[in-house]
């Protein structure tokens, strides 16, 4: 199956949708481990960044284009497909035949030459919410890829700004139910960043998948103590099978199931029909 | 059981409680209707405001010491425990034979002189989150409750003010798990204050399910569109049984079990053993 | 001039008014050389606290009746007025002869039988905005205040919760025109909880008087290194001239006068007629 | 005097600079009605949206190069110099011969390949902080472009999300003083963004100077009634000027002057010497 095939049944059958991966895309062994791991697991969808955008302009940055590399050869030995965040519209070509869905993040919710460029590919797009932004905005930023053509977006919840501190985000966990009132879009709760620890990312999670998301994008590391970004929030193996027990547990108690990778054609995996 | 040991077994088996009942008691007949529903339900404790603290002071402000003669009425008939907000402790008196659970409302999570009295009385205290502090500060508070000697307050997550405006309040769903490592009390969660709308309730409430609280405390409302306040945001008695099926069936898949009132001596019904 | 009488001139005059003194009291001569300071630059009111409300309930919580008996002695010796916080109404009897501004703290902006109580007095409150609450909700209130008979309120703006960290609280600076236009209250600025840091009071006290305020709250401190509490925001007698004259200057500039004690009958100063 | 040099002034001798002039250029002739007034008035720099980036889709997007045409009329009648915001790199060619001020608006302030792509340009760079950003990350913004050679960089202040909606932004006042201590740039006030409402624009500009602000940044109309984008805080000409003069005040008040246009060689007017 490909990006848009797999948009189409979260849609259409409301399948809940995993999309997991670490931070930054960081050695060829790093991607290679996470996404063995991750689609023995069942995960149908690979996240690892290769631009990465920092707030300090001297922070790591992500290996660019070699992740690129790293993300093809893990999409082709493993069957999953590849979600990573397209910073700037000039690297597009180097996307086109690696990246099955292209991710804007948070700080490029409202960068709408951007959305507009991305809306005129034939890939699902991801979008993050911008921390600072309300949910009308942040439903009004996906039309701006919608009206170019593209209709295929999937709004990631991330947090927002609070004055609450002892979180690095707040998860507005009511995102969830007004913006499946409000758009046609799935929306799908990323745990990680709100959470800031990797101790508070499955009770996130799982508030999302209650609260009736339609996927979870999770940051996993095969050894988060030693991640170049986000070394705190990323969770490592074990954690995220305990949380995916969890997550199909809830799921099944509220009659509603996973779109699953399981062993097939395409690499060792393929996408469950 | 009395209100105590209700607390106790909250604490030390970690058994989930519902609280539930209209926002404000408007009448012999509606909090009567409310409790017997509610007892029917298996929910252990009614509440239902009878001093309200409205924004506005042309506001219906409750009926006062009426509202606690039906709410005694009610527990008498029912045998359900009550919890009703003490917004000045001069009308302490006329809780002390009527109210189990002793509320304090959020915005007296910092009124000081009140958390002290309460912590001088022998009954639990249900302390809201003032929807303007942090976490820190609203740990502290109960430290206020506590120092005097009153160690049972159950604290209750009920949203915080934000930018976004979607909904009344933000749940800070993520305050559950920080609330639980950064203290020993019970926290639960009010999905009827940040919902604002009575159809986001249900998906707040079973994401604080998820996410690991200890409860809920829910607006309950014979006839919501009657309502003398907050009409917009009370549930009715189907919508509450739904969610408390879905509550069950969660609590069921994550190995927990909820605290019910059963058919027994006092009243029609006892909290069961 | 008794405090009726000042708040009249504010009303009718627009003269701009100083309330100026250390957080809390914390011993009768640190008040005393505090007001006679305070006294010799012409400010008519002096602030000073004798219950403080603490959000760690460890903290120094003030002299309490000490305090109070102190700020007699700072009145009765210099003829300035004296403000400071009514935490509980309990402590009434005590402000009665001693207290000419009833101050109700930002915790207990929406602490509506306190407010009920003080607008039964005859004494103007300075109400503090709860950092969490709306301009709407401050100005809503006052009127549990004016409602009761008592129009004297006083409203200060004193900074809001919001994501920014690198000062304590943002000041609302927009408040000052917009309460301006919605209410008939004056609003003062308390620049010294919102800064956090004494090297950021005079900024935001400049930007107050500029917006048009109607006057200024300033924590002044003796020595603001040995305070017992918020020792960081506390500025220095030389800090507090300085400020002085730019907002002196400032006002001359927009054509505004300031209400000065001057040497006189009561005490050593009186408010200039 | 072109704009680099201009900026050295703002920086080396702590000049205060005007910025002023319609949110978005909608014809040649209101941008040059609007730039003949500010030039009289001696503003030295030209605003006007060419490209618009609106929250909506739907909304006016702006003129484009037709306005970036109309901005090299006004600029070339009048000597003032344009500032006009650059929302994609891709514009760059455009903006080269007729722009003197790239602007990166709110939205983009974390975008960070356009900052470092205007970080290898010779042009002053005008940085509005994003609405849900901190100070910390706003300030490294502006290190995305200096590290890039462009160390010429002005922050502007135009609020930020907070949970007040009596006004469309909060002007974080604060912030004036915090920038100024913990960076070398220049920070300038946007008081019409946050006002919302072109009423509430004059005292919070005003508040901005008093804080020590080293510009203002004013949306100013011929005919603010008839604007195509943000008609209700937009102001007239003769607001402007009152503003104006009482900006001046202000600054005298406080031993500053301002950088002003006066009649010259250029067009009919140039830089004041």
């Amino acid at each position: 199956m490909d990006a848009n095939e797999i948009y189409e049944r979260i849609v259409n059958e409301r399948r809940f949708v995993y999309i997991a991966g670490p931070c930054a895309v960081e050695s060829a062994d790093q991607i290679m481990k996470a996404a063995k791991f991750l689609a023995s697991k069942g995960v149908p969808i690979l996240r690892g960044g290769a631009y990465k955008p920092r707030t300090d302009p001297e922070s790591f940055q992500g290996l660019g284009a070699e992740a690129l590399e790293y993300l093809a050869e893990a999409r082709e030995e493993t069957g999953m497909l590849v979600a990573t965040e397209l910073l700037d519209y000039d690297m597009m070509p180097l996307f086109q035949n690696t990246v099955d869905f292209i991710q804007i993040g948070s700080r490029n919710c409202q960068n709408f030459p951007l959305l507009k460029k991305v809306g005129r590919m034939n890939k699902p797009v991801i979008l993050k919410r911008g921390f600072g932004n309300t949910i009308d905005e942040f439903i009004k930023a996906a039309r701006y890829i919608t009206r170019e053509g593209n209709s295929r977006v999937i709004l990631v919840e991330r947090g927002i700004r609070t004055f609450e501190s002892a979180t690095r985000f707040t998860l507005d966990i009511s995102s969830i139910p007004v913006i499946r009132e409000k758009s046609e879009f799935p929306i799908i709760v990323d745990p990680s960043h709100p959470a800031g620890l990797a101790r508070y990312v499955e009770p996130l999670a799982l508030a999302g998948v209650a609260a009736g998301a339609d996927g979870l994008m999770v940051e996993v590391h095969p050894d988060p103590r030693k991640a170049l970004s986000d070394p705190l929030q990323q969770i490592n193996f074990k954690s995220f099978s305990g949380l995916m027990e969890k997550t199909e547990s809830i799921l099944g108690s509220l009659g509603r199931a996973s779109l699953k990778l399981e062993e097939g054609q395409r690499g060792q995996y393929d996408i469950y029909k």
